[in-house]
């Protein structure tokens, strides 16, 4: 093999409560060589997601990104060379890889219940193989599907709603049925989700009272709190409005990943009990047996225009650390990704 | 009807913070005459319930007691006579009833969406037939068999475990092959209950680290929380020690109902998402109609003595507010119960 430059963002320190640019620093290399038991892997899409600050914070345990490494995400990666047995060549996966040109795998998860690399369905646009077919898809099927059972004449709330899981848990919702009700982050993503979305009101939380909102237009309450940012007051301001039997699913914690200590939590649990109300915790990696089975729900409506993957592309490795930044200062408009390259056609 | 006579406790005044023998009076009348539509009961067992707070404080709405009126409990009582359709002279009833001798029912529940007043089983004592066959028996039935779901070999955290709720809950998922481990204030307390029932171990959390004491008796976590307590430090006791996919059964707040303002929640409830686990709130009032399916599940337990119904029954009607004492203050071993008089045989 040729020596490839493979250009890097290296984890400089560890981001401490908020993302700065200078916790990365750009670095140029040469691709490295696969191993047994190893393949190489040409990195095409990164997918930006909030809990990679966990990953970037040391808080993932020993699947943490060291200092001094390369930097880590979700990928779709195009495997160019392997000797791990059940990935060929050309394949396009989606795994943790690395903010580099060219990343080495084993093929195994980064530590034990960890998603482990998979390869992405084919025919499918890398964007969208790692956006909607991909991990935030996944957490957005199953955290709606499994725990929010949404049904025709419910209404449900979404948190982080011009996010990638936001958009995709949104849409599955109304496309029940449901009169979906979004909260963002910025008068401008309000009304751009709306445009793209239909949903029947994105409520703008820098600017609005929540409560006060959602209880002028949902007067009856809430069948479904799909919650995204973990927030104390978001969640008891969803808590405060829940109808009997009401689901709460809690799929990211935006808010807390970036925190030294957790903060106080909810007062309003007790309405679970009031309103014989559940709340579930959806780490779609668990339920990884079941992928298929989600895409293929999902196929026909994103062919019939019912579910549109809405993505917030930026072009160019360069541009990975502004990516991040934007998906922590709610500046992303649907699923945040940086394209690296594009696949080799087989 | 002669003019019999009826004693009565008086609610004087909201408890505040605390319960206050003073915050009840005793008075003597006669009982009442029923109207159209309604029936006179002979109050014969009151339930002390940690809710009842709620109904004194003015904190249950249309259905709080008001100040100057006799204080209320759930009950069993026999109809003395009767101006309601299904219930007839002679039946024993478990309904919202007077701290009193006699009191008068429409037959509704006391505001919309609780408890209405329902015929107990025949032949079963009245103490049984109002605890673990009443409203009590059927939170801790409903709470642990549809959000607990106990599974041999699993390990079962019940809170408040030696209260009326705890010690059905406990004993549901130690029949079902669970390993029990209680959680209760007092060491008297503790000791009577891990004899009383046989649980793996029961902690005294006046005087033990519940997280430090957990860790050691279940090093691999809990797959049920059971919660009756309402407190965030104990709730985030449990959620730090889940097990994938554990359940934690939210089944009361008792101490929560004497406070003015809800405190600040638990912290944890990240650890919903990362173990894929489950909160949900049990109101067993919803679930009426599946109270006799709960009783012919519990029976043959009873019967073959798997499941001891647990009791502590002060004698007479003088005793309801020291018994209120009690369940506040943490004595009460068992479900506490006040008897005033026994049934009439029919």
């Amino acid at each position: 093999m040729p020596s490839w430059v493979n250009r890097q963002w290296i984890l400089a320190r560890r981001p401490k409560g908020r993302i700065d640019l200078e916790d990365f620093v750009w670095r140029e290399t040469t691709a490295p060589t696969p191993g047994p038991g190893q393949m190489l892997l040409r990195n095409l899409v990164l997918s930006l997601d909030p809990t990679l600050i966990l990953f970037a914070n040391g808080d993932a345990g020993p699947a943490s990104t060291p200092v001094g490494g390369p930097m880590r995400s979700l990928a779709a990666c195009q495997v160019v060379e392997s000797r791990v047995p059940g990935f060929q060549p050309g394949d396009v996966v989606e795994t943790f890889s690395g903010w580099e040109d060219y990343s080495l795998s084993d093929g195994k998860p980064p530590s034990s219940g960890d998603l482990p690399p998979f390869v992405l369905p084919k025919g499918v646009p890398t964007e969208l193989a790692v956006g909607v077919y991909g991990y935030t898809g996944m957490a957005a099927y199953f955290g709606m599907m499994d725990v929010g059972r949404p049904k025709a004449g419910e209404t449900c709330v979404v948190t982080s709603a011009a996010g990638g899981v936001g958009t995709v848990a949104g849409q599955i919702a109304q496309l029940h049925g449901c009169r979906v009700i979004g909260v963002v982050s910025g008068k401008d993503r309000a009304e751009w989700l709306q445009h793209e979305t239909g949903f029947a009101a994105v409520i703008d939380r820098r600017q609005e009272d929540v409560g006060a909102r959602l209880q002028a237009l949902a007067p009856e309450g809430i069948d479904i709190f799909f919650e995204n940012t973990g927030s104390a007051e978001l969640i008891d301001v969803g808590l405060q409005q829940l109808r009997d039997h009401a689901r709460v699913v809690l799929c990211g914690a935006t808010a807390l990943y970036l925190m030294d200590q957790l903060p106080a939590g909810p007062q309003h649990l007790i309405n679970l009990i009031m309103k014989q109300a559940r709340m579930e915790g959806i780490y779609a990696a668990r339920s990884f047996d079941r992928f298929a089975e989600a895409r293929a729900a999902m196929e026909p409506w994103i062919r019939t225009g019912r579910l549109r993957p809405l993505q917030d592309v930026l072009a160019g490795l360069e541009q990975a650390p502004r990516a991040l930044e934007r998906v922590f200062g709610g500046a992303n408009r649907g699923k945040q990704l940086v394209r690296i390259a594009d696949a080799a056609v087989g």
